[in-house]
Order: C-alpha cells, then sequence, then structure tokens
C-alpha cells in the first residue's frame, strides 16, 4: 500500500450555527481544506463524509451526494460513513484506504454534524441511539450514565479526587481558549467545575462536552503527489481500529476500554513507532474521565495514574505529554461526525507548526483517538511530519 | 491490488418481519453468509454494514458494532456505510477495497433495512429524504413523483406504451414467483397492474417496488484463498461507482441516468470487458420506467428499445438479456441497504448454478446496478465465475 499524506485541512468554528444548514457547514470546511491545499481546481476522485445522524437531526440520507453536488465536483465515489460518535475518524479510515489501495489519488473527506437546532431533549434522544438497544437504552442507560458509573468505579479503586478530574476540564478550557476554532472560550476553574449542576453523580456540566454544531475537512493525496500541493505534508504512519463488547457490563475490565488499548496497539505497529514517539496526543475528552482512562489504555500514563499526571502538569501544552491542545472535545466542542476530522485538523496544524499561542514545541509526531460508542468501537490515527 | 471473491452469501426471505429487530434479520442473514462458506470459526477482519436509515426508521446508530457484537466476532473494522438505496452496494464497494489492498482477508458485507414496523407515511417519509432538500423536498417531490415525470417524458419521446411499461412488473412477478425469498410471490397480468391504483400518474401501484423488511449478506476473501472456503468462488470483476447532479432538473439530459452509464463505464473497463460479455443482470427497478432506462444506459438496448425488449421477452430468464431473474426490486421487495447486496447474492446463486427454477442458462459471468437517490448515486458490480 502507498503512504498517504494529509495535503490540506479546514474547519469550521465549532458552536452554533442557528442560520446555517449541514451541507452549508460542510462546505465550508471542504472550501477551507481545498485553498490550504491550493486544489479548488484539482480533480477529487473520493468523497467520504463522516455524520452519524444526519438523518435523525436533518432528516437528510445521500449526504455525501448532496455535498458532491454543492461543491460542484464529480467524485468516482462519494459515501458517508457512520460509526456514531466515530464517524468522522471511520471517513478517514476508508479514504485512507481508498488511496493507500491505489484506486484513488485525491480523496476529500468531511466529518460534520448539525445539533442545535434542535431541543436539547431531540438532540440527546440521537445521542442516545448509540447505546445498546435492548441491554441499556429501555434500562435509562445514556451516555453520562456510563460515563458516571466509570468515574465512580475509577476513583473508588484508584484514589481519583474529584478536583484532579475537574482539571482535565480546566486545562481543556484554557487550550480552547487559545483554539479560535473552539466552543467554548471561557476560562474556568476547579470550583466552577464543581460547582456546575450535577449531571450524573459525580459528573458535572463542566465534566461533559457540550452540543455543538460544525464541520471539519482534510484533503488526502499519496506521498508521490503531496509535493504538487504543499510543502508540509502530514503523513498518516498508522491507522487502527478495534471493536469490544457494546454493554460496558459485558467487558473484562471495566476500568479499562479495551477497544482504545487494541486500536493505538494496531496503528503503532503498522506505524513502526511507541507511544513515547508521539509529541502530542488528541483524545475522545466527552467526559473528563475518559481523557484518564485513555491516556492509560494509549500507554502514555500507568493504569491508575492519569489523574496525578495531569494534576502534576503532564498533559498541558507544555507538558510532557500534552493532551487535547485544541481544547478537546470538552471545549473545542463535539459534533458528533466532526470531531473525529478536527482531531486530525488539530494533529496536522500542530506537527506543521501552525497552531499559534496552543503551538506543542517541536511537534514532529501525533496520534489522534475517536471513539464510538462508550468505546464499542475505536479509531486510532498515527502522522508524522512529511517532510 | 488483488483480486476478491465472494466465498459464501445468504439472506432473509424479504418481506414482514414484524417480529424480529433489524439486527436479528442481520444475524440471520450473516450466518447464512458463513455457513456457505463453511466460516462459522474463521477469524472475520473487517465487517461492513450497509443501511440507508437505521437511525430515522429504528433508532439505532453504531449497527455494524452492534452486529459485531450479537455475533461474537471481534473484527478489526465495523463500520455502516450510507449510500440511501445503494448503501448496500456501498458497502460491497468498502469491503472490496479493504480486501484488494491486502489490509484484511475475510471481510463480511451485511445489507438490511427495517421498514414495516413503522406507519407506511413515517416509511415513505425516510424514504423522501434522498430527495433533494432544498430544490426538491420543499415542493412536494417524492421519489415515485420524479419517477412519473421521468415516464410521461419517456413515453412522450419514444412512444413506449403503458402495455410495455406494465410488462416489467409482469416479468418480475413472474420470476419472483420462482424466488423462495421474494417479497411478492404472486403472478400479475397487465390489466392487474393496469388496474392498480395510481400513485403518480401514470405509474401505478404494480410499477413501485413494495416496502420491505430483509437482509443479505456477502464473506469476501482474496482469490488466493478462496479455495480454503468454497470451490466455487465469484470474483469481483469490477466495480464502478459515478455520482450525477441530485435534482433530476439539473441534469444535461433527462432520459439518461448518467451516474449509472458512468459506473458501469468504469466497472467493465476495469473488469476489462464489454455489457456483451454478461450473461445475467440484477437493475434496480423501483419503479418499472427504472429497469428500462437502465437497461439502455448500461448498453444492453439501444436508448429508446428498452420496452420493447421486454414486450419481445428478450429481459426475460430464457431471453438473450436476463434482467432481474430474482423478481428485482418490484417483486423481490426492496428493503434500502439490503438491496444491491441481495443483487450480489442472486448473481452469485447465478453463476454457480444454484438459482433453482429462475436460473438463467450457462451465466458465467454477471453484474448489478443499485442506485442511490434518483441515480445521483451509482454503483456497478461485475461478477464472474472464479472456477
Amino acid at each position: 500500500m502507498r503512504d498517504v499524506t494529509i495535503i490540506g485541512v479546514g474547519m469550521t468554528p465549532f458552536g452554533k450555527h442557528p442560520d446555517r444548514s449541514l451541507i452549508d457547514l460542510m462546505l465550508e470546511a471542504s472550501y477551507t481544506a481545498l485553498m490550504d491545499a491550493d486544489a479548488l481546481d484539482a480533480p477529487i476522485d473520493a468523497l467520504y463524509v463522516g455524520c452519524m445522524a444526519s438523518g435523525m437531526l436533518c432528516g437528510l440520507q445521500n449526504t455525501a451526494t448532496l455535498l458532491a453536488d454543492e461543491l460542484g465536483i464529480k467524485p468516482q465515489t462519494a459515501e458517508r460513513i457512520e460509526n456514531s460518535a466515530a464517524s468522522g475518524a471511520s471517513a478517514i479510515l476508508n479514504a485512507y484506504l481508498a488511496v493507500a489501495s491505489g484506486l484513488y489519488d485525491v480523496a476529500l473527506v468531511v466529518g460534520a454534524e448539525k445539533m442545535r437546532h434542535l431541543p436539547t431533549s431531540e438532540a440527546t434522544k440521537a445521542i442516545a441511539s448509540m447505546t445498546h438497544p435492548e441491554g441499556e437504552r429501555p434500562h435509562g442507560v445514556t451516555m453520562p450514565s456510563l460515563a458516571a458509573l466509570l468515574t465512580r468505579l475509577y476513583m473508588k479503586r484508584y484514589g481519583l479526587t474529584r478536583e484532579q478530574l475537574a482539571l482535565v476540564a480546566v486545562k481543556n478550557h484554557r487550550n480552547a481558549l487559545l483554539n479560535p476554532y473552539a466552543h467554548l472560550r471561557k476560562e474556568i476553574t476547579v470550583e466552577d467545575v464543581l460547582n456546575s449542576r450535577v449531571v450524573a453523580e459525580p459528573l458535572r456540566l463542566f465534566d461533559c462536552s457540550p452540543i455543538s454544531d460544525g464541520a471539519a475537512a482534510l484533503l488526502l493525496a499519496p506521498m508521490e503527489r503531496a509535493l504538487e500541493f504543499t510543502d508540509k505534508p502530514v503523513v498518516i504512519r498508522g491507522v487502527g481500529q478495534a471493536v469490544d463488547r457494546v454493554m460496558m457490563t459485558e467487558r473484562d475490565d471495566l476500568l479499562t476500554l479495551k477497544a482504545v488499548k487494541e486500536a493505538s496497539r494496531r496503528a503503532l505497529r503498522r506505524a513502526a513507532l511507541s507511544i513515547d514517539d508521539i509529541d502530542v496526543v488528541e483524545l475522545h475528552d466527552a467526559f473528563t474521565i475518559l481523557e484518564i482512562v485513555e491516556s492509560e489504555d494509549l500507554g502514555l500514563f500507568e493504569k491508575g495514574k492519569g489523574g496525578i499526571a495531569v494534576e502534576e502538569g503532564l498533559t498541558a501544552i507544555e507538558g510532557e505529554r500534552p493532551i487535547n491542545p485544541s481544547g478537546g472535545l470538552k471545549a473545542r466542542g463535539h459534533p458528533l461526525g466532526a470531531t473525529g476530522v478536527a482531531q486530525a485538523v488539530e494533529i496536522t496544524w500542530q506537527l506543521r507548526g501552525e497552531a499559534g499561542e496552543r503551538q506543542v514545541r517541536d511537534a514532529e509526531r501525533g496520534l489522534s483517538c475517536n471513539i464510538s460508542g462508550f468505546a464499542a468501537n475505536a479509531v486510532v490515527i498515527v502522522y508524522e511530519r512529511g517532510w
């Protein structure tokens, strides 16, 4: 298979876009990525859209074909990929394969979701559609309730404090303040987190990612053609995906996200790298606890030590193991299908040295982790400077 | 890229399954395909689900991961592919690429839709979600109304008679009578079609495919491993996809489905075959007119001659150009995401000589055409005996 590179990236600000349609958000992200690669006139061979719930949320199917139509392009393939909250990373994977195989050269990947136009109850109903339809949903299980169960158990087993957990949110809000694309650009304190309203004890509002609108896009090309478009191609060095039992209660170890562990192992093995070679990481912190547990399952920290790492500042932009310089899902926002693509956009900016005030110094290699359901499916991508 | 083969196939009967869930239908099709390949214990590397509207119709996302969980398998990848009514063929395409590229060996493809549990108005609302959200839907445009416009124009331009059109339905019902998996197993006459109620003048109820539940599955493996599983592997010789403008009114020629034309040209070119090499064809006859127009755009007949070809019996099982021996969407039924996979299942049975009373004599090569929206996106696959 051929080496595949990211030659252009773009995204809309994440947040509220009451006056714009799903397709409109996708268009902005697409054009920004195409302009970034100076490829507005380049033939696009393939279009992959990552979107979780265009049907439930916007009454739309066929979104990839609609987007091609609005862009005025005639790709040889146009598909939507759905892997719930990891739809974005899954769209990257399918596009990666299409280019790596040699079938197509230039592929546009667009992740998007529009959620804020509906009442919160409708948006959360769509979010809950990723729980198990028989074993979880009928019993009132929601994503926050699963995160709360995990948090309680983790606090009990490893002595994580409520303050350490809050520090994940504090850090990610601080980072987002430096990210013009972030949804929540507001500094917060540990007290703010602890005083915010309870969502599912012990998780509070500021432990949870917001409901956001937004889109992000990548343009991919084989390494051999990358320099036609950019002098800073970012190579997709390895991809990995894994599945686990859908219901958390069926899993071997409640405090290990096996899909994350296995997907990162696969991606790093294909990249011929170890986690210690990675300079910057974007994780799926839909809830504060997830950033901690994922950081351990990736091997950044020992199991049970993720909370201390945050407290010690190791995961800050200037720390030894920077996590979510973008602000993460917590503060950049979480338009479901857009998230995985936005992670790749952030890593690209970081490796190119274009991340402005939130730049991780000398970042040469990055990793992103996007999960579906409550980590029933995980997608990990490893990136490296290609110049 | 490696040659990819179909090593096992299976499907549920199409029709009404009031007591079964979407996942349950997928399980039956999956197990049948796995048993067909004697592969119940084989490691499955990848799972691709084609389903148009699991969200809108069943409140489910993450269906590929759910299916893996229920099957008790741990594939390295699990994705749902959505390309509206061509989601099934698109799932085959993505799985094909995963195997052809060398990344994975054994891939399971499952197409499914569950629609009959909802009131018809809800099901048709989901179907209408594939029309253009601004240019068509707000003006009351539905799939039957587009088909009716196409039919009127075609009748006027080429002199197609109402009786010729009805003969498409009569033939496909006759074929379905020989197909134990078909939804509508009832012989009908031209009079029955002409006396059925008007859906959108000049189309009547019997010109339209029914709303069906059902699932179909394929197991894919590289040619080099096919004989481990079967002595009759069917090779996927070429795949082709193309997009067109979403709104019919924006197209260059209203009577040509350009996406079908282009997708079949690509698939046949990759297969190094011409349409005259093809012995059996499964087309997307969601409406009777579509079988006629697609048969012309594939090059089976000259433009304007498709109706006469039906009248002369050329498209019958025993004719020179057998089309839809399965009964097609019209009579086998049309559970949206299942259709593209069911087409591949039928072609596999035909090439293996396992199609029973509806067997096309000496069928060595086949072709399927699955369309999305009103042919805004088309997927064509060319198959050949691999033994």
